[in-house]
């Protein structure tokens, strides 16, 4: 299509997020743009959703849908779910009045639709006396009424997916699945339905490919899929190989609409896209945008906007752990500024407080809270204590200046004291009835971190519109080396799905890549990372993060292995790790007993890691894969797991000495 | 059976639990029971295991096996999943290696089994190309080897279920569901399989009925179903006629077979049971105990032990709200204790410290840690400010000493002090650039609350094996009336569904079924609740919870309405509440504005307390619904959730308002 054509909608764009057209302005646009349009030109809604708030989502599709209408396209596709929204948890089945709200908000828009088809995605009641409450929907709207409705087969239910908890798998009725669309037949799949082709995949989730058999039974021209896919390390690869795959296997443009924005710990990328009857990519609307994007599946002159910098390097697939994060890394930021915008706009908050230590993860944070936020709605906190060190002091003040963020330094001393005073009270009268005090604890470390998230709550609680913001990494929380109800707590925790080797990665991208250059202190990046709680006795400098773990290069190795390859202790100490190979090369090899003891040192911790996650605030899933609540659970009981294979033998003398 | 049976089969559990026997008089007591047994008899292994000890699991079931072998029984039934152990959260995805060596375990096991057969829930591999990785199966174990494998078919996915999210549903091959138990055709059910009759539910989850189908086709002589059925209000009832129904409809004796024990927020009961081919119930274990129980379903003289008190009564259903608890607090004592005794156990805690503020929440828990843990591994400290009463004081050193556990009293007035002193610098400073400061805030209370956490966190890291207790109540967190980092946090919360007006019952129910009788000071009990936080301007006293937030009795009609009836805020306004009732016959009728204006409340403040549920530490499972977030969640972005019916004509309305 016409380049110009996109130039034109980019207004559209604008007008639906700040209604900044007035009606004669409107129909100025559409007579503009009316004679680019080829007869069969249809909009994907790329469009952002607000988990719950229906009559805001109806609100707002009536607006695309008026736009639609008045440039007389054949039809508007919205993303899966998008009366109610993603995501959705439970409350569906808790308050079945949330479902009624959303068919009748599906019938009032009806009366709005024209011959412009809407095809949007919403929660249908089950009426059946057999299954589940639900099913997982997409209406086609034309002309004033409900046409039809489609229900989705294939019910996703692992990681973040929990559709089987209330939906019920649909048949496949094919003849249903088919619209008419300007004169063409076309199929419509509701998302993970497009997900299980048997050729694709080397082993399939479901029994039944919903693609397979509405191309064979119907012969449609081409096929729309109404998605909600959210974007996750590794996912942009998958997405475009099999949707590319099924296209050219089926002979058939395939469409693709998705939502964009986060929900919470979901975040949704947008990039809809359609792909031609040989698996070429066609169209691909923005990333990380909301954007009415119009294609014509059958013009072979689409556009293509481009992934986040980098994203098509990893198209390739990646088998061993690297330290080259630098295709994901735009990624990753816009992923997380979008989460932070979202949330903090979806629950009503505005404003950020955040502790900056001069570290690492507090620095990173500060950066995309501000990008999110605007530097005027983040202030950030240095609370120094008697450990933090005057390089500290400065690289956060430094930080601060650099990022035109609110800041101010509050000393903890005084708080310090009283409560360590408080305490050697309070232990001494528990000695006496308590003969089991530790020799040596944490408990001086974690008067400080907790002293600051009280001074930091306290910000929340006296500011309007406040949230106080988690800094803990992922490398971290797997070993739980972070403070409950101290940097660990907070309204949300951005960096909980970045791993440490990654987070530094960021902070060289960011310095490079922000309008604003090197924003970050090089010295931030430069020093080697440690909460500044204690004093290492062997050195008498604070204690090194990697003194009290092991080396961030090994450990997000290990992590990497569990995530993605679901290895055993015994695997790992057969493999050599990236880490094992670079000291190699510094003639200074990692022993066996060494290697052995950091990968026990990681179970034993990530076991008594376990509580820590379920209490951890919301976070944005980034990864391949995580221990984010809304897609990892893991019993906190189940802290006896031995990840280290015992033979058969081995077991059987177990038993019988046990007897 | 014989009653000296039973007598005897205890000192078989005592042995189970410590080894108390050696082996010759282990010898001598299946001498003194082998006469007694009938030639069928089986035993049926309600047994607590631990999530993820597989291990543990399996060296303790060889003992268990061991006992069934030297008394020639015909068989021994295990319940569900039991070599993993409930609660398994996702941990099987990220770890096969758990599966393989459940699946080596149950090889190892069956080395040891002789003619009598063992009956055992694990974990399968899925070998197939498609579907899910796992099957939830049943081993039969004999004479040395794996006899055969049944695969459960209806994968439960609701409330505290995540079966679907692991395992494959397998088909319902009846022949394979037969084995041979003492020339008796026994057809093998396992948990939900057992749970979707046609003509029992007015609406299924499911398509299929597999005992409908095993007993038309194979027609066994009777059923055993393995279950790992959790305990909560009203499900006794469902349990036990949903059993006497299926037992009738077929003609069949069922024999069920129920895990024992806690696992982190699940709580199983035990009360394994057999009823006969007319539906009466033959025999039924002890409840919320380990029993090695024997029975043969076809002796009609079998052995009932008595549910927890009062629980009987609640075999017909109830319709409407009450205040009448009684019938359900033996049980809710029984499953908070059991849920404390083994959260600790499992995580290898020993030790709690609470604060004691001499209110009901904390009063009731000191009791229920008390009862779980020993009176001297709990620590109460009673942590008065200037708002304390001399009266909450004096009652919470009451309780303690009635108690008899550890009691210590630290003032919190100089933390409040340099903490407020700490805030007033902060915010000022902050004020400098943000102008917008809250008139009033929680701010103050929230210090105190915050304080109070840090010396109990401060306790647990300082004394070996402790951690401290969270004691918000359930009415409480609905309405968010709990601080974030103060009094709602800990490693456990064991009120945390439990309602006000139940917590009230429970304490009047502790103080005349205790051992030690009126513990809790009767003061306590009387005093309307409040937090002592906070002064109420209107009475210069510290203000009452019900002032802040609405009568408990009223709020907790609610929370029964909401969960119970799924009720929107229209029908609740359309039916008399007990509370309005009540003050009726008091001639204070409460107006319809004033009942408005609380269901409003309600609605808002349980928007805003979502992300709350969400940073909760663990608790037990108790009420018929929860909020506990093993059971449901709902995401904290779904504020906007309109908990109100709008007419048609009012959206058609704002549709074109809004354009």
């Amino acid at each position: 299509m016409d380049e110009k054509l996109y130039n034109l909608t980019d207004i559209i764009d604008k007008d639906l997020k700040s209604n900044s057209l007035s009606k004669e302005e409107k129909s100025a646009l559409c007579e503009q743009i009316k004679p680019l349009l080829p007869q069969g030109a249809i909009a994907l809604a790329q469009i952002n959703p607000h988990s719950g708030d229906i009559k805001g989502n109806a609100l707002k599709a009536v607006k695309w849908i008026e736009w639609a209408n008045n440039l007389n396209l054949s039809a508007i596709v919205f993303p899966e779910m998008y009366l109610i929204g993603y995501p959705i948890g439970d409350f569906i089945d808790r308050f079945p009045l949330i479902v009624e709200e959303n068919i009748e908000w599906l019938q009032v828009l009806a009366t709005k639709t024209k011959k412009t088809k809407v095809i949007i995605g919403f929660v249908e009641f089950n009426k059946s006396k057999k299954g589940k409450k639900y099913f997982n929907s997409i209406a086609v709207l034309s002309n004033g009424r409900i046409e039809k409705v489609i229900r989705k087969t294939l019910l996703p239910n692992y990681a973040e997916f929990n559709d089987y908890r209330h939906f019920e798998p649909a048949e496949v009725d094919s003849a249903n699945r088919i619209t008419d669309i300007s004169n063409k037949k076309t199929g419509i799949i509701v998302c993970e339905d497009g997900w299980n082709d048997f050729d694709f995949f080397d082993k399939n989730l479901y029994a039944a490919d919903p693609v397979e058999i509405v191309v064979k039974e119907q012969h449609p021209d081409y096929l729309i899929n109404c998605s909600s896919s959210i974007t996750r390390a590794k996912k942009e690869q998958l997405k475009h190989n099999m949707l590319s795959f099924a296209a050219k296997k089926h002979n058939l443009p395939i469409a693709y609409v998705n939502q964009v924005g986060s929900g919470e710990c979901l975040s949704f990328e947008g990039a809809s896209r359609v792909y031609d009857g040989e698996g070429n990519l066609l169209y691909r609307a923005k990333s990380y945008e909301e954007q009415f994007f119009i294609v014509d599946v059958f013009d072979k002159t689409g556009k293509v906007y481009p992934l986040p910098k980098g994203l098509e390097k990893t198209l390739t697939e990646q088998k061993a752990f690297s330290l080259d994060h630098e295709p994901d890394l735009e990624r990753t930021y816009l992923t997380i500024v979008q989460s932070i915008r979202d949330y903090f706009q979806k629950t009503g908050f505005k404003r950020a407080v955040l502790g900056l230590s001069g570290g690492l993860d507090s620095t990173v944070s500060a950066v995309l809270l501000t990008d999110a936020l605007g530097a005027e709605n983040v202030f950030g906190l240095s609370m120094p204590s008697k450990i933090t060190s005057s390089e500290s002091r400065n690289d956060a003040k430094t930080l601060a200046r650099n990022l035109g963020i609110n800041f101010a330094e509050i000393p903890i001393k005084d708080i310090f004291d009283v409560t360590r005073e408080k305490f050697d009270y309070t232990f001494s009268q528990i000695e006496e009835n308590w003969n089991c005090r530790y020799k040596e604890s944490f408990t001086n470390d974690n008067i400080q971190a907790r002293s600051r998230a009280i001074i930091l709550w306290g910000v929340a609680n006296e500011f309007q519109a406040c949230l106080p913001v988690a800094t803990s990494d992922k490398s971290e929380l797997y070993m739980g080396y972070a403070t409950i109800n101290g940097d660990m707590s907070g309204g949300f925790a951005p960096l909980a799905d970045v791993s440490k080797t990654k987070l530094f990665a960021l902070a060289r991208w960011l310095n490079k890549n922000r309008e604003q250059k090197n924003a970050i202190p090089e010295e931030i990046i430069a020093k080697r990372p440690g909460a500044e709680l204690a004093i290492n006795p062997k050195t008498g400098k604070p204690l090194l993060a990697e003194e009290a773990l092991m080396p961030y290069e090994f450990l997000d190795e290990i992590i990497w292995r569990v995530e993605n390859l679901q290895q055993t202790i015994g695997d790992m100490l057969d493999e050599e790790f990236l880490y094992e190979k670079h000291m190699k090369e510094q003639n200074q090899p990692v022993s066996k007993e060494q290697k052995s003891e950091w990968l026990q040192k990681f179970f034993r911790r990530m076991s008594t890691a376990l509580y820590k996650w379920t209490i951890m605030p919301p976070s944005p899933i980034v990864d391949g894969r995580s221990i984010n609540k809304s897609e990892y659970r893991q019993p906190i009981i189940s802290s006896k797991i031995n990840y280290n294979k015992t033979s058969y033998k081995d077991k059987l003398n177990e038993l019988e000495n046990s007897l």
